[in-house]
């Protein structure tokens, strides 16, 4: 099998990960007889600076005719309000249907400090603040701007069920190697704040409790948290959760929480994931401060093209890259500067070839 | 001076921790001259199921007419949806116009393990997601809800400025005891998330900027963080912030998240603050999994007693109460069971009046 795959490195360090990712994927063992082909892309605010759109539609029209997954490194956010400029990779979810962001959090054997942390957030990906439909008025008392929270059943309800499928995955997983894992159940977690918002996450928890209760889903533990609870838990108790569902921007802000635990967001990987297409993204950002330097961590990297194999379908390609990075975690010996160590990108990733 | 305090234990442990609070009150010593009496008022979700209505007017009324300030112990939100339900304390901040939702989250010297941590969060208490404007239709692919998210520039102006006003404030009480805080300058982030929403946490942003750059403020460093980004900071970093504003909603999220960083839910104090009025209220909720035990602890509510006092213009009042608190935490004899302790309600109180 051979598949196309589009690199969009995009700002910052975006342009120093994404080359690891796509060497990675072009040194996965032949026996597993997957081939890879690339197409490199444009987005992110240095395109927009020269060509006046964060998103070309070439970009988005590559990715649709021609691409089976694509990697996208990171974007840099204007310091000031920029008119015109707006996230590409937010865009890019809505324009392809990505529909789950998939985000994993995870300690290795080596690396927690006593409590084993193995969740993944499952956050909505097209709509709630993220559909972006905001106006602005000029009152008697100065400006009024309002935007829209948009939570439809559709998208509350193909998320809730993908984060079932995910649970009943993750419990397959550990099934086939008993020990590996705190959890001995699949359990999803609803986050939302319906005693606030009863219509609109109302309508989110209801949803996913009625996903949930779909037969093929028995087996799974069904737990809700509000969201300001579901932050306190996760620092008091992070070893209790496995999979947490959440609306987009509770999932933003959960998944970056999360990635605290494990001690660095160059870490934490995601998935963009659609029908029949996925895009990994290292949850990071462009990072200005370490730019340039060569010592960005590209594990998130690493992690994200392992997750996209896995949504294309590969499992075992995948289960290869993450062994192979829990491996240089553990031994601890070329770590990146965010981790403590003083190895380069280059030097991380070496050591992660070598154990493939 | 004598001060009428409103007191509304709402349901579940607000009902064992706010006696609690009127009686640190009752024994502050006579020489700060300071006497009070109560009322005592309804609200909740048994007051609702009683009365058709979790806010009766007759409390608003009364707090309106009455009192100078009062103390909200804690409410149920019902585990399924109760139609015509309406969280009574969101009600409360809006009526009143209690616009600051002030929310200290500090380590004593005895508990803190390595990082100090001495911060608090000024929550913009009466927009945002809050206004509860939502509605539902019924569409081709199922019911899709929206809400609106409101962000004024009068609300963020006033929000920013009492945030210049306590890191002010903070900054004089460090500057008369040196060597207590770990913080040199005053300090304010602003917390949105502008990369998303342009307009209204845009307005947010640039209002909070221009409110500080008032001339008092100038010894006042401003920053500011995206909301992700400050909930990973905050759990990497909490000794770092000193201020931090935040538009209603990320400032219920960040406040749950410092909250875990001091160990338990059960410390944290707020008050909801308005022109002339304030309502202390402890952060955490009706707990009906300890209710009737008698094991609550009391100490978020001592402090929100003392933040009302605060704000009620007796700062020498709050500094008693605080002192004692903190004793008593230091000491650590008289835990809570949340603080890993066995002591009661009535013991923790008893431990802390004994020194006032
Ligand atoms: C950059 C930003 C628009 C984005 C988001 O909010 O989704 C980022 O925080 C993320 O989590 O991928
Ligand atoms: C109970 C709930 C409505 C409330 C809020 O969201 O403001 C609570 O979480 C708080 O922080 O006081």
């Amino acid at each position: 099998r051979t598949l196309r795959i589009g690199l969009i490195p995009g700002d910052g360090i975006g342009r120093e990960v994404i080359p690891a990712g796509r060497r990675i994927l072009e040194a996965l063992p032949s026996s597993l007889n997957l081939n890879f082909s690339f197409v490199n892309l444009d987005a992110g605010f240095e395109t927009f600076q020269k060509t006046g759109t964060a998103l070309p539609d070439k970009t988005v029209e590559t990715l649709k005719k021609e691409c089976d997954g694509a990697l996208f490194g990171a974007v840099s956010s204007p310091s000031t309000k920029v008119a015109g400029y707006s996230s590409p990779i937010v865009a890019l979810r809505k324009k392809l249907d990505l529909y789950a962001n998939v985000r994993p959090v995870k300690t290795t054997a080596g690396s927690s400090n006593g409590k084993p942390i193995d969740l993944v957030i499952v956050r909505e990906n097209t709509e709630d603040l993220y559909v972006k439909e905001e106006r602005t008025v000029e009152g008697p008392n100065g400006k009024v701007a309002e935007a829209i929270k948009r939570i439809s059943e559709r998208a509350s309800h193909r998320i809730s069920t993908i984060a079932g499928e995910i649970a009943l995955r993750r419990q397959g997983i550990r099934d086939a190697a008993p020990g590996t894992s705190s959890h001995s159940q699949p359990m999803v977690t609803i986050t939302h704040k319906s005693n606030v918002l009863s219509q609109t996450d109302g309508l989110f928890r209801e949803t996913a409790r009625a996903a949930l209760a779909a037969e093929k889903f028995s087996s799974i533990h069904v737990e809700e948290q509000i969201v300001d609870s579901m932050v306190y838990k996760l620092f008091r108790q992070p070893e209790y959760y496995d999979v947490i569902v959440a609306p987009n921007l509770y999932g933003d802000i959960l998944s970056d929480g999360a990635a605290a635990l494990v001690g660095s967001l160059g870490l934490v990987p995601s998935a963009n994931v659609g029908d029949g297409f996925a895009i990994g993204e290292p949850c990071h950002g462009s990072a200005p401060d370490i730019e340039g330097q060569g010592i960005a961590n590209p594990i998130a990297t690493l992690r994200s093209v392992a997750l996209m194999l896995e949504f294309l379908g590969e499992p075992n390609a995948a289960a290869k890259i993450y062994t192979a990075v829990d491996a240089n975690l553990d031994e601890a010996k070329f770590l990146s500067p965010d981790m403590g160590g003083n190895a380069t990108t280059q030097q991380v990733l070496d050591d992660v070839l070598k154990r493939l």
